[in-house]
């Protein structure tokens, strides 16, 4: 495990692969944005022409894509998996549907190279210190040969299953309870506004107690912020809470709170807020019940 | 500050009004159920043949009643506020919505009685253990004169306030917060069951990620549960969220996320559940979407 192509340098996966040259490895990298081409080359890593050219004898490759369609566009349609030698491995970062994930790991599977389903979660902060949490599911000895991969992109590597689909099912549920506890913070916050206590104490209590969340310790005071840092986008909430409502869909499973958080995030979004930290989603509060 | 009265003995009230006896106070208690009253005799405390009657020569009044009208009934009604001396200090424990809270203080201030507004948190384990928090709004020297009793039954006693009404919105929001934890743990917990996955080795991931939240660590493993034990029943919420709704009401404040999660306890309540473990509004998922 030496060579690694890494397709998809964008935000998050510009530190991941700066990471990986960290730890060692030998890093190709494509990507449509030139910058993020030369960006890689700054940092030690080589930037190949197209997919293809990055996965040809590659001992991984790391998808950090934005969805499943562009996973499967860029292994079946554009090469890569044509391109990387019989027992290569397949690593999908991205966050994407089960089922999806599920009939991805099955073509790579009968075209000879191995799988492992490993979301991140850690935002653009965990993918730079490189302590992601990935959600890794693969049959253990297609999970063992990854590991050198994984550690050098996170500090949490968890083998949820055998059975890719597994990894994005723990990292769907893991969204879901996110952005629904983002939303649930803001709508607290809003009420106590409204009803007039001071929030900042408010939280510290809270926190403390049995209404606490991580989300709520850490989205809640910048929701007392006007402008706050961006950390991480509302328009990524708009996207992994669709990912949810997929999932939802293609196994007839009634969503409903994750289905209201995310008319929430959209709205948002929608009033030009998309990449406002996700914390912003209590604007839609304020919207609703006029400023507070 | 010795001679306590007490006003409803049900099950949070029983042990509550036990722990004071064991910190030394003279507890004189009314209720309308005759077992509550043999409990308290047993306990050391006297049992009063009317609220009145409990509430002469009284220091403190502890009211932990079901709602905001048993607390106004009580008081102005069936004479606890006339037969309290001045300066006498009216504990209301009930979780009440803030703005009849204010009400309340108000007429009680009026009558030359002090007023502490402190609902409590821990439900009736935190009662038998002394360990409940309590949210105290009162004036800095009324909230140091109950401090005695507060303790008697709390192991957290946080000042969150001079106005009355104050503690009972920290309790309504810290309630709002808890119910939709909980209905979003089941959501997510159904939708993995619904998918496939291993659900305890999955709880026990997101407990430490930042899906976490203090309510999926307790109530999660409980809804992989067929039968579990009652610790806090699904109509307390229906009750609870109730309260926060009128608050939502009360201040015309949009509460989307709380109304339907009250939706889900109120519909397990209707098919039968009322008086099951309320991490079972799981069921409210199971029943949408077909046995799992």
């Amino acid at each position: 495990m030496q060579r690694i192509a890494f397709i998809g340098l964008g935000a998050m996966g510009r530190p991941m692969a700066r990471n990986l040259l960290r730890a060692g490895f030998e890093v190709r990298g494509f990507d449509l944005n030139p910058a993020a081409l030369a960006d890689l080359e700054a940092a030690g890593g080589t930037a190949a022409g197209s997919v293809r050219e990055a996965c040809t004898g590659a001992d991984a490759i790391v998808l950090m894509v934005v969805n499943a369609a562009q996973a499967e566009a860029v292994l079946f349609a554009e090469g890569a998996l044509e391109a990387a030698p019989a027992g290569a491995i397949v690593c999908l970062t991205a966050t994407c549907p089960p089922k999806q994930v599920e009939a991805i790991a099955a073509r790579v599977a009968a075209a000879g190279r191995r799988f492992v389903d490993c979301p991140v979660s850690g935002g653009v902060a965990g993918a730079t210190t490189g302590s992601l949490t990935v959600m890794a599911a693969a049959p253990a000895e297609v999970f063992a040969a990854a590991l050198p991969v994984l550690e050098a992109i996170g500090s949490r590597t968890l083998h949820v299953g055998d059975r890719p689909g597994q990894g994005a099912t723990v990292k769907t549920v893991n969204q879901l309870l996110c952005g629904v506890h983002i939303v649930v913070a803001a709508e607290a916050l809003s009420l106590a506004e409204r009803i007039g206590v001071d929030t900042a104490r408010m939280l510290e209590i809270l926190t403390g107690t049995s209404a606490g969340s991580w989300m709520l310790q850490d989205r809640g005071p910048r929701m007392l912020q006007a402008e706050p840092e961006v950390k991480s986008a509302v328009d990524i909430f708009v996207k992994d809470l669709g990912i949810v409502l997929e999932a939802g869909r293609e196994t007839k499973a009634a969503l409903p709170l994750t289905a209201l958080a995310f008319q929430l995030f959209n709205a948002t979004s929608g009033r030009g807020d998309g990449a406002a930290d996700d914390s912003q989603v209590i604007r839609a509060f304020r919207a609703l019940n006029g400023a507070m």
